[in-house]
């Protein structure tokens, strides 16, 4: 752990993609006592670098080439809330690459695995002057080489036999 | 201005809405020097709670009563960054209302008024315990009497006919 | 106004240094119904950003020339709680500065300017390479010529003689 | 693993307190390519609600009874930057408890177990018309059958006797 604690805390690679549990601190939560609706997308978004992380792709390396993703577009369907201390575990999964596109879904599950958000994102991979970039070969290969979308067991809000 | 800074801060009405002026600081942005993904919502929630407040309604009143509004869902195009020191508009209009639901279009826009970022949401009203709860007739009367969509001068960017 | 909003934004110098009114929004607070503690944090921030701002120092051009200012020390005294909806006042006055360190004083008002959080920053300008760089004469002249602070209407509530 | 899950991210009672690692994501960061000031202040929270969460005390079990933790007082020196990717630890030591107040010790450490930042907090415990409410004997006794601290293997780098 010592000599690698980053993957220790990376989350693991599913057959759906990337699964990684995050706990629900003060910062995360509203007046109203449940999480403010913008931090699930600070969840996702972990969830996200670190799937990338454990494919290999790091963003220090891909900001010292000028690339970064960014996200293009989102659809979030807030299901459920989550509370202050809740366990929550974000999953992800590719859904297809063409391009500087990249589509992934991806859901955050609170206790018993009951889905509380669930979303569809499109990223795009761009260079220093903000212009699309190919996905690289060593990245689309990455995301082909993930375990097919048609296992979805990720951001699919059902037929989750996990 | 002092009698009543709040309104001072709170943006104001329009043709089609609200409209409201936001600095981009330090907090906003993130290592690629671009503002956050996830900041635009935050953005986007103080121009929705600015309208509201210029409508008369005041979130500690709602939660007074054991009601809040939620986020149900989102659907979010991020077509342009937003840097450090920008100044951004904000821009809310309503699009719908039915039951315990309401339905916004919301836009951020950068210098010259290009958009940045074009947002459909539906907001849900719930009461303590989680559940739906009717619009009342005082809130469903501000947003009928807010001015009709077709003027459609915020978040439209993209002729939806959804 | 439309010529140059930045600056209706900004906030104003005072004779103590400079004042800021903010927003409490919904990202502001945690499920206790108080300002989440490191939000006063950004808060003060926003009140530096501008108060350079108007001092006519942007932070865009600070880092094209590889600078940026940093935080190295901060005594902050958490008084009384915001709450959502409040509006805040930031006061930001100068303490003196010397090589590459500015001091600074900051105090967050509440309702009828009650001091909710008063605070002593220690802030240095550093280069690329993360070395302390010196204060450029311009920045300094524009500290000196700052109102003195013995004027000290900001962060004060402590008589600090620092 | 499965069955409590919470402990499993919760960190670990050490000789000196408590100690948590942290990823620093994208939400971390802001333009200047290091995490944002504020920030540290959120992965302290985190130490500290898994520090009191493995002493067995929740927050919702106090929010239950009324009372809450808030930050009275925070001295912070900021030494060293961290960046994207990093993987943190965030060490937290009691530092004595009287009537009710709290005080700890909190440090943010990098790579090499270099000191980031390096903390002093005092906190209170308030009931619900925000009066100071005293530490329940179970805390009291919590925090002094805490380890001692002159093992001081938390926030110390700096020996300060204040």
């Amino acid at each position: 752990m010592e000599e690698d604690p980053g993957d220790a805390l990376a989350g693991r690679l599913t057959a759906g993609g990337h699964e990684l549990r995050q706990r629900v601190y003060f910062e995360d939560t509203d007046f109203t006592g449940l999480v403010y609706h913008a931090r699930y997308l600070h969840f996702m978004e972990r969830g996200r670098s670190d799937y990338l992380r454990l494919l290999g792709i790091r963003h220090l390396d891909l900001a010292a080439d000028g690339i970064a993703f960014v996200v293009r577009r989102m659809e979030i369907d807030f299901m459920r809330p989550a509370r202050i201390d809740d366990v929550l575990t974000i999953r992800t999964g590719p859904r297809g690459c063409s391009g500087a596109r990249l589509e992934l879904a991806q859901s955050v599950l609170g206790e018993g695995n009951r889905v509380l958000v669930s979303a569809r994102l499109v990223l795009a991979l761009i260079g220093a002057a903000g212009r699309p970039v190919r996905l690289p070969p060593a990245l689309r290969a990455a995301f082909t080489a993930a375990p097919s979308p048609d296992r979805a067991d990720a951001g699919s809000t059902a037929e989750r036999s996990a």
